[in-house]
C-alpha cells in the first residue's frame, strides 16, 4: 500500500505542486523534493548499520510524516515499524498500513487514551511512554474497555529535560503498575537523549550518551530484580545510533534525519571531525524555490520565507553552489538572498537545504519525488498538522 | 458564503481538534483557538479608524489565510478586499467569494502568471505588484490570452530592503509600460514598510514612515507629471497604519495582526509608551495546549512545540495568569513551561500567545472559534499550504 493521491482530482498550482512525469523545471515552487536517488542510498545506509548491529529500527516517523516514507524504510532500510509523538499522527501510520507504532510520548488526555486504545483496532502493535504512575490505572481501563492492548515503556528522561523520570526506583514502580495493570503490557525502556543529538562534537555527544547508558543499565538492573524484562530498550538519533548500536544495552534505534538531513544536522561532526552531511548522510530533502525580484543588484528575492519553512534551528543554506549566493533573511513570504555577483535573475530556481527538516516538512502538504530530472512521484506528507 | 465544512465527515481528535457545540474543554489539543468576541472587537476598530480616517481598509490576508476571516472583516470592519502573498492564496480567497483580491507580491514565474490571467474569471477584481519591467509583457501577454484584465501597481522598496523598485523615475517608468499594455491596468502604488512595524518605539516607527511618506510622495508626483493618476496608494500594518492614515498620501491600508495579535506584535509601544497589546488590540487568537507530563517538580512538559507555531518572532507568552508559569523552551513536539511553584498538573489546559501569528496559523489546518465557554465555530484556515 502506499498513499498516492488520485492526481486527476488536483490542479498543479493550486492542490498541488507538481505531478508524475512533469520535468522537474516544471514544478510550482515553493516546495519541498526529494532526491530520490540520495534518499534510497541514505535509508539503505542506516538499516545495513542496524542489521550489522543487531539492532532494530523503529524509525522516527514525526520527522517525515510520510506513509510512503515509511513504507520505503521498512522495504529498503528493514525497520521494523515506526514512531512517533502524537496519537492522530499514530492513527496516520497505522490506517496507512503500519503494523507497529509507537507513540514515543505520553498520552494523557481522556479523549486521547481512548483513540490509543482504539487503535489496535487497525491492525496495527501499539505503544506508548509512560511516566506518570496516574497515567497507568487511565491507559488499562480504556484498553480494558475497548478489549486491546497497549503496550507501555517507561520513558526515562537521560539528559533532555522533558518528560520521563529520573530514577531507577521510579522506573520499577511505574513499569510494576504497567504489569501488573489489566490491558497493558510492560514492554520496555524509551530513553532519548534529544539534548545532545546536535552538539557539534563527536565526543560531547558520546560523554552525554555514556550517561544515558548508564542510567538505561540501572534501570535494567532493577527491573530484572523484580523479574521484569525489557523486550524494548529504544533510543538513538541521527547524531547518537553509532553510541546506543555499540552499547550492549539499547537493542531499538530511533533516527529520523538521518533519511532526508538538513542545514543543522549537518553541521555536526563525525568521529574523525567531518560533517556529517560530508559522506555520512547525503542531503535528500530540498525546499526548492524561485527568484522573484532582483530589483537590486545585489540581493535576489526568493518566495520561500517562514511559510515554506522552520528557522527554528538556523537559516537554510543554498545548495549545490560554489559561488556567493547566500540565503541571509527570511520573513513571512520572502527570503533575502545575497547575490553580491549578480548572478541570479528573475525565474530562476534555487535549491535550499532547510535548517530544519522536521517542523519544516509539517508545514507542507506534498513531498516531490525527483530522479533524473524528471518528478517520479509525488507523495503526501501523510500527518501534516496532525498535533493532536 | 462561508466555508465551513460538513462536521459530520470529521472526527473530533484525528480530523479536526473540535465541533461547534462542544464545551471548551473538549477541544483537542495543540490547536488555534479565537475569543470571537475579542476578534469582533479588534475587527470593528479598525475599521471604524479606517472609516474616520478616510481611509480604505485592504485586510492582510495571508495573516489568516481565512476566507471566514476575511468575510468577517468585509461584514464588521467594512474591508474592501484582501491582499495576500501567492497565487495560491489568491485563488482560495476568490473562490470563496472575496471579490477584489491583491497580490501584493511579484508574480512571476509563468505557470503562475497563467493562473492570475485566469483568476477575474472567478468573478474577482485581481490586482498584482510589478517591480521589473520584463514582467509587464508577460503578465499583458496573459491577460491578453485569457480575455481578462491584471490591474497592476508599482511596488516602491520604502525601507523593507525586499521586493519593490527604488527610484521615482523606475516607477514612473514600469508604471507608463503598464498603462500601455493591452489586458493591464495601472492602479496605483504598493509601499509598505515591512522592516518598521516591529519597532518598539513609536518615533522609530514615525520617523521611518515619514521617510515612506515623502518616497510615496514623490513618486505620485511623477506619475501625475505624465499623466497618470493612482487609484490605490496602498501600505500600512498594524504598528503603523495611523501614520499612513495622516498622511494625505496613502489611501488604502493594509493591517493583518491587529484581528489576532500576537506576543512580537503586542509589545511594541503607542504613543503614549503603551503597549498596543494593552488596549489598542486584544489577544485573540491563542494556542491551546495542555500539560502532557509534570515528573520534574518544577516544569510542566506541554503538548505544543515547533509543530504547533512558529518561534521565528520568539517563544509564546502564557496569557491571563499571575502566577510565575512560563513557557520557556520549545522543542519539535514539546514546550517546557517553568513552573517553580508547581501549580500545574498532568491535563491542566493553558492558553499561548504564539510569537508570531502569521507563520504560526499556517501551521494549523483550523480555527475553533469560541465564545462564553462554547465552540461557536470551527473554520478551516483555507489557504494553509498555499506557499506556490
Amino acid at each position: 500500500m502506499n498513499t498516492h493521491p488520485n492526481f486527476e482530482d488536483y490542479e498543479v498550482g493550486y492542490d498541488i505542486p507538481a505531478k508524475p512525469g512533469m520535468d522537474e523545471a516544471d514544478i510550482q515552487t515553493p516546495c519541498l523534493v526529494l532526491d530520490l536517488d540520495a534518499l534510497e542510498r541514505n535509508i539503505k545506509k542506516m538499516g545495513d548499520y542496524a542489521k550489522a548491529h543487531g539492532m532494530r529500527h523503529r524509525v522516527h516517523g514525526k520527522m517525515h510524516k510520510s506513509v510512503d516514507v515509511a513504507m520505503l524504510q521498512e522495504k529498503l532500510g528493514g525497520a521494523v515499524g515506526v514512531c512517533c509523538q502524537k496519537v492522530s499522527e499514530a492513527e496516520v501510520f497505522a490506517r496507512g498500513g503500519i503494523k507497529d507504532v509507537m507513540v514515543s510520548n505520553q498520552v494523557t488526555a481522556p479523549a486521547k487514551i481512548d483513540r490509543l486504545a482504539r487503535m489496535p483496532k487497525l491492525g496495527a502493535r501499539v505503544l506508548c511512554c509512560v511516566d506518570d504512575p496516574e497515567n497507568v490505572a487511565n491507559l488499562s481501563a480504556a484498553a480494558v474497555k475497548h478489549g486491546t492492548q497497549i503496550e507501555c515503556i517507561v520513558e526515562i528522561d537521560c539528559g533532555a529535560g522533558r518528560c520521563g523520570v529520573s530514577s531507577t526506583q521510579d522506573v520499577v514502580n511505574i513499569a510494576k503498575m504497567i504489569d501488573a495493570a489489566e490491558g497493558l503490557k510492560f514492554a520496555g525502556i524509551q530513553a532519548y537523549q534529544g539534548a545532545m543529538q546536535h552538539m557539534d562534537s563527536y565526543s560531547d555527544r558520546e560523554a552525554k550518551t555514556a550517561v544515558a547508558i548508564g542510567q538505561v543499565e540501572n534501570a535494567i538492573t532493577g527491573l530484572k530484580s523484580v523479574g521484569l524484562e525489557c523486550d524494548i530498550v529504544g533510543g538513538g538519533g541521527t547524531g547518537s545510533y553509532y553510541f546506543e548500536s555499540n552499547s550492549n544495552v539499547f537493542n531499538e534505534l530511533q533516527c529520523g534525519s538521518y533519511a532526508f538531513m538538513d542545514a543543522d544536522y549537518g553541521r555536526i561532526l563525525d568521529k574523525d571531525g567531518k560533517r556529517i552531511d560530508d559522506g555520512e548522510w547525503e542531503n535528500a530533502l530540498f525546499i526548492l524555490t524561485t527568484v522573484m525580484s532582483h530589483a537590486k543588484a545585489d540581493k535576489a528575492i526568493v518566495d520561500a520565507g517562514l511559510k515554506a519553512q522552520s528557522v527554528d534551528s538556523g537559516l537554510p543554506t543554498v545548495y549545490g553552489r560554489t559561488d556567493r549566493v547566500e540565503y541571509v533573511k527570511c520573513s513571512d513570504e520572502h527570503g533575502v538572498v545575497a547575490d553580491p555577483d549578480g548572478v541570479l535573475k528573475v525565474n530562476d530556481t534555487l535549491k535550499l537545504v532547510p535548517g530544519h527538516c522536521d517542523p519544516t516538512c509539517n508545514v507542507h502538504d506534498w513531498y516531490v519525488g525527483v530522479r533524473g530530472g524528471k518528478v517520479e512521484t509525488v507523495w503526501p506528507v501523510s500527518a501534516r498538522g496532525k498535533a493532536y
